[in-house]
């Protein structure tokens, strides 16, 4: 039994690419949506109630292109939108927060548990309560560290600028003795070189789109959603906003030039 | 001839306040309408044709609520949207780029001027093009700075991250001999120390905000639109995105807590 469907895949904007590239690995049959919020882009900023309704028009734009089921790629959408707009759709979903949060749980030997992402997600306590939905014992810190995100779009993922951001956020977690470190937001992933320096050495760091890949292939496997063996797989990638930085940005992610690319406009899409 | 309607002033966020500030000085009977579009925010890495409909849409909610002038306090929408959109408008409007560009261009003597500013505002070029209708002999040199933006909104405003990224930014214009340097974008005024230091000595700083309020009063008063003496002026701040994120970064925006504070929804304002 196989399903041609193509999988949805969304992100508030270009990070989420770095889950579409570990689930491309992953999953070669695969065909691929990908929208990316670029017109309202960041989310991480932004309130619960905005983030859930972006993340809805969203969900509702991809399932009319008739997805069998959806991979929300951002941090914060996952954190705060998911949990409430999972239950409303016809298709399985997941984010990037439980499988992260999973795959920290296994690899920490201690049960002490560092998370680091956007201001919305961090204060949204969504990670501290998936950990400690698997590890009831385990502590949680977590700190929320925003320029992150502009350093990665800027391409200054490493040199001075972003040594010292690292350092000024990651000296939170100096007596703090954790084992393990989430990368709780999708751009971080491009800085782990500078994350990794900053905590010194010892500690494992975990990057959600690798294990929301994982997680992605459990998840159509359980629901007989495979695709079957196919030829050459094209993937089609959505942008609310001008499709031109995206391109240009998103080599920067993909370490390949895009596919694909089309604007659109989410909102009037009912 | 007095006029007791209010003043609208739009921006994409938090950094119009700055402006605001300035025309809440020097006009201190004028009823002051803002409008932050923090659901949409940043404004500076969108293109031309979201940023001109976003401007649009804010010109449209302020409108209704009966300005008789609008100010444009984002150098994004300023650069990208306020030239296509101001002859559609019933009433005056200004945004901060002339006022900007015209004072730059009687501060520098030797004409040779700098610009940083987001990436948008930069790609425009819409500075180098007010200059030079101002002063055609001048020499303009345009350096996007786009991380300066979330710095401020951090508050990490001194320090030696913002050193370095002052410096790296900067650095830029070692070579060209400038005298003047225009800060392109609401937010920069925040980072004038190490934005000063990282220049050196004898480089005039020009602050549009300033430079818009003082053209503001010009226009209200060639328009026989200004305010008569009043006595309490109670201002009204409206946001796209939660009231929250904006009363705390507002506050370190104006040194002082913000008066009343709603949260809007602009699309469906038509």
């Amino acid at each position: 039994m196989s399903d041609s469907r193509p999988l949805g895949l969304f992100d508030s904007g270009i990070g989420g690419l770095t889950v579409f590239r570990a689930i491309r690995q992953r999953l070669p049959n695969e065909r691929i949506l990908y929208l990316g919020d670029t017109a309202r882009v960041p989310y991480g900023t932004k309130s619960r109630e905005t983030v859930t309704r972006y993340t809805r028009e969203c969900a509702r734009f991809l399932l009319h292109r008739r997805i069998k089921a959806l991979v929300v790629a951002c941090n914060t959408a996952s954190a705060l939108a998911l949990p409430s707009l999972a239950p409303e759709l016809p298709i399985p979903a997941l984010g990037v927060l439980q499988p992260g949060a999973a795959r920290a749980c296994a690899l920490s030997d201690s049960g002490r548990i560092g998370v680091i992402g956007t201001e919305a997600t961090i204060r949204s306590g969504a990670y501290a309560e998936a950990i400690r939905g698997i590890r009831p014992e385990a502590e949680v810190f977590s700190v929320p560290s925003p320029l992150f995100v502009p350093l990665a779009e800027e391409g200054w993922t490493e040199g001075d600028v972003a040594r010292l951001v690292a350092r000024r956020y990651l000296s939170a977690f100096d007596s703090k003795s954790i084992d393990t470190l989430v990368l709780g937001c999708t751009h971080y992933p491009l800085l782990k070189g500078v994350i990794a320096e900053a905590l010194g050495g010892g500690i494992r760091l975990v990057d959600s789109a690798e294990a929301a890949a994982e997680e992605s292939e459990r998840m159509l496997e359980r629901d007989g959603l495979l695709a079957g063996k196919a030829g050459d797989v094209e993937d089609h990638f959505y942008v609310t906003d001008s499709s031109q930085r995206f391109a240009e940005v998103g080599s920067r992610f993909l370490g390949t030039s895009l596919g694909r690319l089309e604007q659109v406009d989410i909102t009037g899409d009912v």
